[in-house]
């Protein structure tokens, strides 16, 4: 067996994943959505054959783009999803125990029958009672939706096709008009190696519509140059925050030092984001 | 032209990188030792076909290796390199302004020649004055040395060969033994995501031995997992510390926000090195 799944991950870099298995390839309306069985990741789901995420490594990405905005809320009762059809993230916000809403708004619906069938120990959170489904263009959602929220997070694919316009000003202030006072956004921002100008724009672009603004760090192993970022913004709650309650429930990646930690920006990605004068 | 460089960097999962250019290859006495021009990373250093550095990532592995403890002992006049025959630590070594002696332990002269032709910006420092480079087993080194050192860094390979030793109690001994009285050792100790059990095993040989230790991460991106570890360990100095002088001299990855939040352990990590007692 000497089958591979390959990435390539930018000009001149490729990652690969032996597979064992083609567990499921389709192409929708948006994408191509591929599960494939490999031995390093175990389950690995690519859209585009970019991926997006592997059951060896997703508790990075979900727990950070989730936890760090919760506890930074403090009391989020409603959560909004943008993306994240696979359900990794909704799994996550469904720790917190005041939780009463998660609507999650995912453009793709095969992402999510794909991940409920191939994915259950991402997906399997989807059928909690709390949680309200619709497949839906997340951009046209935040415009015209009457509904607010405590947090909003973003788990979008990378800025090409459908996803380019969730990072751009019009969504964000959107965004900003769907979120409750004392609001937490927070949107997974691409690689500080290969992206360091689409970060630096999110940010200066978020700091024209929230008050408080910025940026942190994990490692994702699968994702291009490891270390990835999400950008957080708030209609209050000051920044880096911490977690203010204790936390109730077993993180793999997330604790209280890592919420610190994570906002400590290497010198090159803070020079880039706020400049030589900050 | 479509030749690529590939690593296998662990079971099932290799990273490619485009090569234009092999500037480099011979068989040593001790191993392979190839330099590739890149277009994404620049030229890349590789021993036995494992990645140790490239000219696009190496200042985040040197700087972190280096700084850290450096800035730890804060008055550093004296210091040891195992291995980093690349001279990149001996570069970032020589930042801090008042060192007098940087001595170098490499074993493969080989891969010193390769640096100093072809990766002039990080062998460049090797002609330094204060700099003493001697080629041989760092592991007899330190047995039989009685000369005396601040800072001890261990820039090594993988543990496979003549690397092994450089993870084993008889070596931290010896260290032990060669540093001055609130000396500082670190030592590079792989990945957290795919050698977690050599990390707590190192950790916990450090704290039989050293009466402060502790582990310290920060992302490379052509390593295995992107996450790297570095081990540290003191004859006094606390830690994590901090940097208690003003940072002298420009870094791309390093400052005091980042020596900080270095230390911030995922829960996956802490758990494995400190256990759930801690």
């Amino acid at each position: 067996m000497n089958a591979w799944f390959t990435e390539d991950q930018g000009p001149g870099l490729r990652i690969s994943c032996q597979v064992t298995r083609v567990l499921h390839w389709c192409k929708t309306k948006y994408q191509e959505v591929a599960v494939y069985e490999t031995p390093s990741f175990g389950r690995l789901l690519a859209l585009d054959d970019v991926i997006q995420t592997t059951e060896r490594d997703e508790f990075v990405y979900h727990e950070m783009l989730v936890h760090v905005p919760m506890f930074v809320h403090g009391m989020a009762r409603r959560v909004l999803i943008i993306g994240g059809g696979d359900g990794g993230c909704v799994r996550e916000v469904l720790k917190h125990p005041w939780v009463e809403l998660v609507k999650l708004v995912e453009i793709d619906e095969e992402v999510t029958k794909a991940a409920r069938q191939f994915l259950p120990g991402i997906a399997g959170s989807l059928a909690d009672p709390r949680v309200q489904i619709e497949f839906r263009d997340g951009i046209q959602y935040v415009k015209e939706t009457s509904e607010k929220f405590d947090v909003v997070l973003v788990d979008s694919t990378d800025p090409t096709g459908p996803a380019v316009g969730l990072f751009g000003a019009d969504f964000y202030r959107a965004v900003s008009n769907v979120l409750n006072d004392g609001g937490v956004l927070t949107a997974q921002t691409e690689s500080p190696f290969y992206n360091l100008e689409l970060i630096a724009n999110v940010q200066r672009t978020l700091r024209e519509i929230f008050p408080e603004v910025a940026l942190y760090l994990a490692t994702v192993p699968t994702y291009p140059g490891g270390l990835w970022s999400f950008s957080i913004a708030t209609k209050g709650p000051a920044l880096p925050g911490e977690p203010l309650i204790p936390i109730s429930f077993r993180c793999k990646y997330y604790n209280a030092a890592v919420h610190q930690g994570a906002f400590a920006l290497p010198e090159f990605v803070r020079e880039s984001v706020w400049g030589s004068w900050s």
